[in-house]
């Protein structure tokens, strides 16, 4: 481990990023055959049975996570993007500069200082690619590509020898994953404007992954200070927090002071997208009433974010004006802050939105950064009472519209999704995004399947994003305990990952994934066994597991106990089934034995099918 | 509150059962028009604004709950099905004497007392109706129907005025769920065997209520004593603390000593179905070795338990002789105790099944107490893996068998379920129990949906929970946090019947019950107008939701605020859109104010469709 300590700059006390490898796993890094210069970094999980194989597991941690990790926050983590950014035909630009404004007018004395680290600052020319998708198009593999295929493809060639039969088990109501990820089905699936791979050319610390249906299914979070608490060191602790436990992409919705140069730090120090909403910080640039926004300020906050190197952008563009109105005899109303923002705008106005009026203009900013959109959706219920309402459904038809806009103008595109939704009432919301938005990847926000349990929205919400990702949501928005009623601290963050990342794999083992069940059978297989330290280190949270274990049952004596505290030593189901093994086996094995003697006798008789009668 | 104390009696600790109501809530008893006698139970959820509903929920937390409770374990709780029973042809018995290995041979000096609460002790008759499924097919409807008649329909009556057009919104999946229950429907669907009312004559304490596909879904929470831990005092306490946040049966899985007597007090003390698996105790009374097992000594624990109250047993009648080696080749064998039991006594005797052989017996038994079966799925998966493998659908099938027989012999009979299943295979599930077994209640253990978050399985297990409920499923058993670690304490127990009650609200959702949705209406209104108090209260767990508001937000400042410190008061999409309502709405009425001029217009001109043209 290693915290470096930063006591000049104010607000961040990098003792908080917490690093060092997962408890039993360690950090590895590999390479495709045909990049050997890659390295794809993967977690791999001890298993102590030597008989058994090591588990390598999908890992977004960065290098946190590594053995002897050697984190310098000034100096953000190392570019692992910059060789490949530099062989690409994109211009240095001097970029845009810094307006007191863009850390809300905050005083000197209360200013956090911007990351120190320096990147060569670039954007895309115009006629040649710039974007993923662009490549893609131009039926040119990236190195993103490649990098992606290598990090989804893992224990797939395992799994396919191994358990063959299983392969195409799921229902994966038509989504076309393959046996094998290769860097031309990357391509062709980012080409097709299924899968997006969220790569800012300003963000060259990014590890990168992709979102699409036909991969491992995504988890987001979110971080942010708020108007009322946080500070700037929990926001950068938060990310690496979330990230260590498996978030792909962190969002950050921060709203306060300092969010330009709290948003330098995290960028420089993430190997995961981020996301952000700029209509947050636009408002914060007009005083927070939205009706002062304007495109001006909203087209300056764009580049302001691009050239920081944010990877997608959510913006609201869905909202029309005519759509505001079906909103009014809702339960719940507007819940999306973004689409409450511009839905006030457009009523203030009476002017249709300048997010779709000037959705081109936006389209060519955003290419020349490669900073994907992620179409959101300002109408989506807040309630099960207003889910599948005629707002949201007109709203998703626009994004329909706006996806193929984006994608003639070349940018990468995903769609956001609801919310509330009832179980019978998911699956729909996901065959009209398919059949609306040309397959883009959705990107949803649980849903919560019921509205009576404040304090576990984590749970009615994973409930929601477990179906929805099995049915094909390619990423979906961890909802934390908190949700609806504070700010979530550490625990909560933890929790509300470790819930989407089981959501998110009970989605890629119902859809079929080739590789998904490996990690449930070794598991299962240490369970059966009794190997108690494996149990735990193959689960999402070894530690909570381990604690669990000691906390009923006394901590040296039972480590190695053939039962647990549930059933005791006399009732141990296992232990009885493992005695039941033997027996049968033996018995099959005589049985086998007795119809070798048989299947001897009958090849001595000569073989015939039908043996003579004796009478 | 009244927690009496009884010092007197060793092992238990009446200081510890939690009374009084749920945060915000207060316990009100009502009766039908035609049994103004009955009391049956619901809470009423206050609301603040006075212009709301306040909203009645259904409420299986017995005297506990009630404002001035007024428990006295020792006395047990009242009889409220006393008059009932004795009004019926039942004869008066003496019942079997209590044997020193009911207790597991515990010398004077362990053994804890019996609950001294004396009942009349009952058994049916021969040729006259016992059980609710004898009355049901006989045409007879029982108080117990008119009962659970009355207690399903809450809020009902409402539903239908308000929201008609929501009521027939979900999909059922075949199911029949009436606008209303009537205690006729109610017979119906026990005569059927589409629903059980558990409910053992000894068992006068408990206020019935049904199981069953077209009622609302029910959870079940497991209790017991442990060969390493727990004490007596832990376990009355544990069924207390489960009924209160909404566990409607409860199982005690005890396997220790002092079994018989703690049973005593458990059920005397229980106003709901006590559930419980014979086979343990006849294990412990054969010293813990399977293969000494008898028939003799389960039909003597049958009897024994029957007497005591207990309202089903889980009998794994289904384990067959040849099904045994379809485990064999499983990743996690028999995972099921009692079904390793039996597997076990089977193969060492190389013999059927004592309980598939003696079933004719066995119904007989339990007819005379009306003690309902749960059809024990011995052969269930213990991972995914295992999920719907030939042993499991094997053993599905001669449960069905079984069922037709314990209905002949005028038994109440439901079906456990699976256990580990990943999404896609959960359906099936269902759809073959309702076949193989003529749409007896199913009542399933999860399933859980990935094996790879220990620690965490309850949330695995109730997305599966929630969809199998959707399907068909009557009862959920649910899974605590600490489920395949070790045993759980009072905030496991906790969590896991939260987590429970919210798969089961959603499978009601889903159905489209007529009355789910009124209390998730209710609260999405409180938190769109900022009811903050009602939020909590009309919530699952009032306590937790209060709590982490006020982790974030400063407490008496912001308990009324307009605002939550997710958004802080600037961003508050909620208040955005209560404004934006005002305007939209006053547009409309301006609108239809203009609508009605020009109708007004065109009826001036003589409603003439076609106005002349000027020209």
């Amino acid at each position: 481990m290693n915290t470096p300590n930063h006591p000049d700059v104010p607000g961040i006390s990098p003792d908080t990023v917490t690093c060092g490898p997962i408890t039993g796993s360690r950090k590895v890094y590999a390479a495709p055959a045909s990049h050997p210069d890659l390295r794809v970094p993967f977690r791999e999980i001890a298993v102590g049975d030597p008989k058994q194989p090591q588990i390598r597991v999908y890992d977004p941690s960065g290098p946190y996570t590594e053995t002897d990790a050697r984190i310098d926050l000034e100096a953000g983590l190392p570019s692992v993007r910059e060789a490949w950014l530099v062989a690409r035909d994109l211009q240095t630009i001097q970029g845009r500069a810094v307006q007191p404004e863009d850390n809300g007018s905050v005083g000197p004395d209360r200013l956090v200082a911007p990351c120190p680290a320096r990147r060569t600052l670039r954007s895309g020319k115009p006629g040649t690619p710039v974007t993923q998708f662009e490549f893609a198009r131009a039926g040119i593999i990236t190195e993103e590509m490649v990098y992606v295929a290598h990090r989804e493809n893992l224990a797939r060639e395992q799994a396919l020898q191994e358990a063959s039969s299983r392969v195409a088990e799921g229902e994966s109501f038509g989504a076309a994953i393959p046996d094998f990820v290769t860097p031309e089905f990357v391509r062709q699936e980012v080409a097709l404007g299924r899968a997006i791979i969220p790569a800012n050319i300003n963000h060259g610390e990014l590890e990168p992954m992709a979102i699409g249906r036909n991969f491992l299914v995504k988890v987001n979070a979110n971080i942010g200070n708020s108007a009322i608490s946080s500070g700037v060191a929990e926001e950068v602790e938060k990310l690496v927090w979330a990230i260590r436990w498996g978030a792909d992409t962190i969002m950050d919705l921060s709203t306060g002071r300092n969010i330009h140069n709290i948003r330098s730090w995290i960028i420089r120090n993430s190997p995961v997208p981020i996301g952000t909403v700029p209509i947050y910080q636009a408002l914060e640039k007009v005083g927070g009433d939205p009706v002062k926004l304007s495109w001006e300020v909203f087209r300056d906050t764009l580049i302001e974010q691009a050239e920081q190197g944010v990877d997608y952008f959510t913006i609201h563009a869905g909202v029309r004006l005519r759509y505001v109105p079906l909103t009014a005899k809702r339960v719940t109303g507007i819940v999306s802050r973004g689409g409450s923002i511009m839905a006030r705008w457009c009523l203030a106005h009476h002017q249709e939105s300048f997010l779709y009026e000037r959705f081109g203009e936006i389209c060519d900013i955003m290419r020349r950064y490669d900073v994907s959109f992620s179409l959101g959706d300002g109408l989506r219920p807040g309630s099960i009472a207003d889910a599948n309402d005629a707002a949201q459904f007109a709203e998703l038809e626009t994004l329909g519209e706006l996806t193929r806009i984006a994608w003639d103008k070349g940018c990468q595109v995903m769609i956001e999704g609801p919310g509330h939704v009832p179980m019978h009432k998911i699956k729909v919301n996901m065959d009209k995004q398919l059949a609306l938005c040309g397959e883009a990847p959705f990107y949803t926000l649980g849903p919560l399947t019921t509205d009576i349990a404040p304090g576990y929205d984590h749970i009615t919400s994973g409930i929601g994003a477990a179906m929805i990702g099995w049915f094909g949501t390619a990423m979906l928005c961890y909802v934390t305990p908190k949700e609806h009623l504070g700010l979530p601290n550490r625990d909560d963050v933890k929790t509300g990952v470790i819930t989407y990342k089981i959501a998110a794999h009970a989605a890629d083992l119902a859809k079929g994934h080739p590789a998904a069940q490996v990690r449930d059978d070794a598991l299962s297989q240490a369970r059966f066994e009794f190997r108690w330290e494996d149990q735990f280190n193959l689960s999402l949270d070894p530690d909570t597991a381990r604690s669990y274990h000691d906390a009923t049952l006394p901590k040296d004596a039972h480590k190695v106990a053939h039962f647990c505290s549930m059933c005791g030593p006399k009732f141990c189901s296992m232990q009885i089934t493992q005695d039941l093994r033997k027996e049968v086996l033996a018995m099959e094995a005589e049985k086998q034995a007795g119809m070798q003697a048989k299947s001897r006798e009958f090849l001595d008789q000569g073989a015939a099918l039908y043996v003579p009668s004796e009478e």
